[in-house]
């Protein structure tokens, strides 16, 4: 057994896996869940997916020397002040958001003394959320960056990182402000251009929408991913992602004119280079 | 046998697998290929494809009592020239293009006495293309729309109609110009944005791709679709395609104030919308 006591922060689609998944592995003892829905709470409880739940955040963590938030990344510095006076000495608290940036010098200065933090991003999410999607399995095969930083603990960070291989999940250590730049271009734009899709389509006529072959659906699945947790990704990547709303933007008008002037050859040669760089990505 | 010589100009994705599907449910006797490259027609006709090929379009519908028009859309009319002095009394043209709008009633205009055309739209495409992808299921479960016109001959219509029920695929009838503006929207539309995507991180970082997740790889699927097809679509469909654009750089703008202005309320509010609608359409 890793840990004695995880508290989980958030019972959705990743906070519920991580604890199914640590559960049917025996890395945890018990698991306490808090989140603001006791129905939520109750279901969670009567699936297994934790062993018992508190609404209040810090009665959660206490005793508990793994921590996990798994709310939407706009409350983790609320959240973080909130559970400051109750975790214990050499307690272990991570995230799973998909921010990083000053967000986790923010969460360590918020850290007590002898507690630690260490900032984790699995790349797991899908348009899916809530308990009813989650699954021990979430995290097999798949990538969870770790953001390390000059205040990491490292016998912490060696527990976080046995934590996510025991989950089955590879490791990849990366600068806090580099990851947002990562992220913000294949996961926050990506979000941002669907959501304006679907919206197009509302306005234009979503009478078409019977009609949707399987590009239009993969191109806009994401669209159907939690509103509240991309409200807060975007707002607290917001500097990266208006800079790439800006180059995307561009893009479309340079298509645009292609189009306007019938200059199909430079269409297709734009076409081409799109083509050339997503066959490199490995489906 | 529905028909005892097929013409298949343009040996690819759709017009192999639809010579896939006739010859595998024996609904027709012959098929011949027409296409540019030799190398494919041979290829195709090594593996069953097709019976037999033909570097002239004229030559290769002599006698056929289906010719099917499934190259790039921008080569429909030149072929509609090419093969007007060759196709028999009775004989029976479609296509398979994703765009329809006037180019039927070109088409049509171009079919000579005797022959008829029926504007034909399988939804069975994807980012493959060519006779690797081929198969004779590609068209089962899928929709196929019909575009019927006053110039449309009834016994045409319905053979054609038969064939593609033959094949597997479920029957719509449309005008050519709703045909139009329905799949600019849901179709062509996404094309332009994926390329756009791709392009935009061709742009600001490559290197982020060895992080993209699935979101990202549904999102962007699209854009390893065939250039020279996508650029005809395109531009055969400008007007509707233009609009669209517009709608959709508005409401790109959209979410860019309500960033940039720190609207979260707003930004969930207009992500929700587009959810809402996205939930509805079936994966």
């Amino acid at each position: 057994m890793m840990f004695e006591k995880a508290a989980v922060l958030g019972v959705g689609l990743i906070g519920a896996s991580l604890a199914l998944a640590m559960k049917g592995k025996s890395l945890v003892g018990h698991v306490v869940g808090h989140g603001r829905s006791e129905a939520n709470l109750k279901l969670a409880r009567e699936r297994g997916i934790i062993d018992s739940y508190e609404l209040d955040a810090a009665r959660a963590c206490r005793g508990a020397d793994l921590v996990v938030y798994a709310t939407p990344v706009g409350a983790f510095k609320q959240m973080a002040r909130s559970i400051k006076g109750s975790l214990k000495e050499g307690a272990i608290a991570i995230d799973v958001g998909s921010v990083k940036g000053s967000l986790v010098r923010d969460i360590e200065g918020l850290s007590p003394e002898g507690a630690h933090f260490v900032a984790c991003h699995p790349i797991a999410g899908s348009e899916s959320s809530g308990i009813d999607a989650a699954s021990g399995k979430l995290f097999e095969g798949r990538l969870c960056i770790i953001c390390r930083t000059e205040r990491t603990d490292h016998g912490a960070f060696d527990r976080v990182s046995g934590l996510w291989r025991a989950v089955g999940s590879r490791i990849e250590v990366m600068d806090p402000f580099t990851h947002d730049k990562v992220f913000g271009l294949v996961s926050h734009l990506p979000h941002v251009i669907a959501y304006a899709l679907m919206n197009t389509v509302a306005d234009v006529d979503p009478g078409s929408l019977g009609y949707a072959g399987n590009g239009f659906k993969d191109t806009t699945r994401i669209a159907a991913s939690s509103p509240a947790i991309w409200r807060d990704i975007c707002a607290l990547n917001r500097g990266n992602l208006l800079k790439y709303l800006d180059a995307f933007k561009t893009n479309i008008d340079d298509l645009l004119t292609l189009l306007r002037d019938g200059d199909l050859d430079g269409l297709e040669a734009a076409f081409e280079r799109a083509r050339g760089l997503r066959r490199g990505v490995e489906d």
